[in-house]
């Protein structure tokens, strides 16, 4: 009998998620079963930002042998950098039965790539593709205190090689986590600026698919319930209330289940761009990007900006003024290599459309 | 240090889900895994509807060995009737390694009933209730070729009880699909009149979780996009169209989602009270109480009927006509045990609002 290939994705769930205010004072009965042997240990990747905020870290229950890490979130994380955590745990000689990741996309992800290298030999690097991770990693928790990325419900996590400077991530199910917990209360010490440039991240991959010729009715459902509630949340008198930080939290994860059948579009390659060659964080690239982007996405344009204003926020401007030919040739080079996202936006001769003059003036318009 | 109890559902998803017409034909590719040794052998759960069904049987690449029961689905399951397929199995002495249930939501319970006791000793009656399960079903893939129900996406079962004819499902994390293949093109021969009233539980369900007092940012979100995507289909020229159809098996799904965080209201009780004493299937009886809800549900009751009027559906009329006080007294018994939906939707004193009395006139609108 043949085995037909489909093409159609099969898009994994985070196993259980736990969603309301208060929330994480559930993690304790969570580690239970990871701690019932005397010997087990559990690894915590926090966000450097709770480094010295007690009233958080006693939710966690951190016992003494726990491995604790308080992740750096000035740069986005390298595989360099996910090596010499594994090797932090080897030289202890730990037996880890669970790693909890506590903070931003970046805490997220970094928490991923270690559950992955704890049941996988070799370095990080060497399952930066799709589907090379060969073993289920270890039990995972992940307790986003920032909503917007997704990496909470996603597949992947995204960290630069650091010899060819490639960022790409372990893309894998066995990436997914398997308990998250979604507490809201988290997010009350974002700062304002902050808090909106992630919560978009959201909005623009969304607004992105629902634009896009790569679509599916359950893809388009989360995206249009994410967009739904980030119109909610970014359109009110006050986007931190309660509720608001609630509803950005849901929004995040639908996003994230959004991206498991669904393609990006034109923003976040040139986002990507601004990354590579500028180093700017990916979310507020974003934000960058669509001062740039109105003949693309007139509506959301408009609504992206009226946002803004709502919530009086700032959004960098001029980041491209002065560059170089050499730059603007890697900002192209950098953006142009998005082919699927790209293809899905503006069909296969994209290449057509964002010429290297049109790419220049594009990022000369951010 | 304390282990907290927050009161938080840690909801259960589906591990896996593939959507999009055709995706059925990735059946055999996810048995390879469980077929990998020789002895293994698949139970296919299937509706009888597709018994003498070639084109649709040839896709479950059936082998010989395996073990297929064509499921009635005239009455629901018992607990007895799950008993009997546990001994068929056991009496052949198979290594069952996968299940795989194909139908409504009658089929797909009676497959999630019969992995969990493949792996837990006793008797289905024996883990009616809620978490009584102890060991992980057996791997199983659900696929349903109707859409409505939710039951693809839920931790539940729904059985009778023989002896004591109580209706109660195995409520438990092992209870949910480990795979789902959401596949409209098999909901392309459902009768129009089946195909609404199905269509309608999400609908109900959902309707009923956002007017309750019991309410959630992500349950919310589950419950408003599926029933959006209710309004898309049933409000459109055609609700059997093959868009319509994949947008119907995401609201199902949806509303599967949301129930893990969510409670109804008064529809379910009264439907509950129409199954237990008149026998009326679960989503026809929705259909039927929603003719005497308008006091409680005004806006979506008129929605509802809107919907009917424009697909040009059959909902039975009078059913509660001519009963005895002592059938009455039966409806009145099996309605209002439902407390949790009812205090949801009416408050604690929910008792003083739909009385004895009242309750009849609400039954007798229908």
């Amino acid at each position: 009998m043949g085995i037909l290939d489909t093409g159609i994705r099969n898009a994994k769930n985070v196993r259980n998620y736990m969603f309301g205010p208060g929330s994480i004072q559930s993690l304790p009965k969570l580690l239970q079963a990871p701690r019932q042997n005397r010997d087990q240990r559990v690894g915590f990747f926090i966000d450097e930002f709770f480094k010295n905020n007690a009233s958080i870290l006693n939710n966690l229950a951190i016992e003494s042998g726990d491995h604790v890490v308080f992740v750096p979130t000035e740069k986005e994380p390298t595989t360099d950098q996910i090596d010499s955590y594994l090797s932090a745990i080897r030289e202890k000689n730990l037996n880890i039965s669970a790693i909890v990741g506590m903070g931003g996309g970046i805490t997220l992800d970094v928490a991923k790539a270690v559950a992955n290298l704890l049941t996988n030999p070799g370095k990080a690097a060497d399952y930066q593709g799709w589907d090379l991770v060969k073993n289920p990693a270890v039990y995972k928790i992940g307790i986003p205190t920032i909503s917007g990325t997704g990496a909470e419900a996603t597949r992947t996590c995204v960290m630069t090689n650091t010899k060819t400077g490639v960022k790409l991530g372990m893309n894998s199910d066995f990436t997914v986590y398997d308990q998250i917990i979604l507490d809201s209360d988290l997010t009350s010490t974002v700062s304002r600026d902050q808090y909106f440039w992630t919560g978009m991240d959201t909005y623009v991959h969304c607004i992105e698919a629902l634009a896009g010729s790569y679509r599916n009715a359950i893809g388009d459902a989360f995206s249009r319930e994410a967009v739904n509630l980030c119109q909610q949340v970014f359109l009110s008198e006050d986007m931190m209330t309660s509720e608001a930080r609630e509803k950005l939290m849901v929004a995040s994860y639908l996003g994230g289940c959004a991206i498991a059948t669904s393609y990006v579009g034109v923003v976040h390659p040139f986002s990507a761009g601004l990354s590579v060659v500028l180093g700017l964080h990916h979310c507020v690239s974003n934000c960058i990007v669509m001062r740039a982007v109105e003949e693309f996405y007139p509506e959301p344009y408009a609504e992206f900006w009226k946002m803004v204003e709502k919530q009086n926020i700032h959004i960098p401007e001029g980041v491209c003024r002065g560059l170089k030919d050499e730059e603007f040739d890697r900002l192209y080079a950098s953006t142009i290599v998005h082919e699927k996202p790209l293809t899905n936006a503006l069909g296969p001769n994209f290449g057509k459309i964002l010429t290297r003059e049109k790419v220049k003036e594009t990022f000369l318009k951010m």
